[in-house]
């Protein structure tokens, strides 16, 4: 398994990066990264924007779902499923948890739960998993 | 109702503003828009990042409800489900096409299917709004 | 391909025959089935319980599935996402239309359409098939 | 509140009376029944069928709703996520644990996680309930 370093840096040119998602503990059953507010994050009313939560767990359960692959083995999402429950306003900081809630051959399933940072529920994503062969 | 370029600039300054996010057509039942998959929108692999379909489409049906909403009322997304169905490559153009499944008083439901310049389908989002009175 | 009896006889003995789902139409780009609200498979007040609406919908979209499978290959249902819309009273009789959105190699999309006789949007069901090879 | 016998006997002529759906404990936070895997509950190959496991889901989530609703509300499901993890099969029992994420005075959302007898995790479903005031 690479360092948290490692993947941190392999986000830094794409998406993750542009919206600013810091990595901050990994293991192959949990991930968990931070997510600032930034104003060009957020949608009217200076709250985050749906498309942001979506973007972060998703980064947060592939990024699990990489540290389970087999050997040459690749993974893509195939299925993301989010209920929007509380806002994050403007200049705070969301926590994203993502937790494996199954490990198989064929997929694997991770739940993200976004916390604002006084702890209250944000947004909860379930996404799947499919893991591809090495071509 | 209120111009495509109002709408436009209303985005710009926010996260549909900041992944280039392009409004082409707009009426109440149908919000068309296009997006320009940067090398900053992409996971590894040179692919749009999942994140991204996820926030182009909740931008596309957000704005499609706002164009129904009564006087006053605002409007949160509560759901939004996707299934990822095929890449699209950086440097490539994505269409994404929001249509009204439903539009309540308590909720509207919209779905975007975005599709490959080619217009192979590439993800289809299905989001539930929530509609609230004015406060 | 089989035929629609084939499909029916095989649902009798299981939850479709239990509900009384009945197939109306089949090809391998959609499937169109009946079912005869049922005080039994209602919710309180007397309307189409949400429980009853998925299970239509799966079953339609797995045949859907089938029918495009190779010679000697399984599916199983991935994900199964619902939008609920509006209510089916007792003693109406529910359509469901089942259509492909993807048809891969290795997962398929089926998105089901339950209308009340009038034709009124009650339930949109997108599911997952995942395309698993002979053992 | 009511108690568990007064639901589980309100269920008994609608659909989770005829999937025979048993109550076995109930508070404003979490709701558990069990589940008999008959044969006409089944998919072919004697494994529980996606529909089953929806409805079941359904139930204790809406049960738990209602445990929380105040005074003359009503509540009805918007939309309904599953993801399928793992087989049931005929003539086990499976066990449905639901618990609130989050109970607002809009919406709630539950999330119900479908156990075989030993204890694996069958399915995962995350619901959307809408509080609609009395009429």
């Amino acid at each position: 398994m690479q360092s948290l370093a490692f993947y941190q840096q392999l986000l830094e040119p794409l998406l993750p990066g542009l919206l600013g998602i810091r990595l901050t503990e990994l293991d192959q059953k949990r991930v968990v990264g931070e997510l600032f507010v930034r104003p060009d994050l957020c949608t009217a009313g200076g709250i985050l924007h749906g498309g942001a939560y979506m973007a972060f767990a998703d980064t947060l359960g592939a990024i699990g779902t990489i540290l389970n692959l087999p050997q040459g083995a690749r993974t893509t999402t195939t299925d993301s499923s989010t209920k929007f429950i509380g806002p994050a306003k403007v200049n705070t900081t969301v926590i994203g948890e993502s937790i494996a809630v199954h490990r198989g051959r064929t997929t694997m399933v991770w739940q993200t739960t976004v916390r604002s940072a006084e702890g209250k529920t944000c947004a909860l994503v379930t996404q799947t998993q499919l893991v591809l062969d090495a071509q």
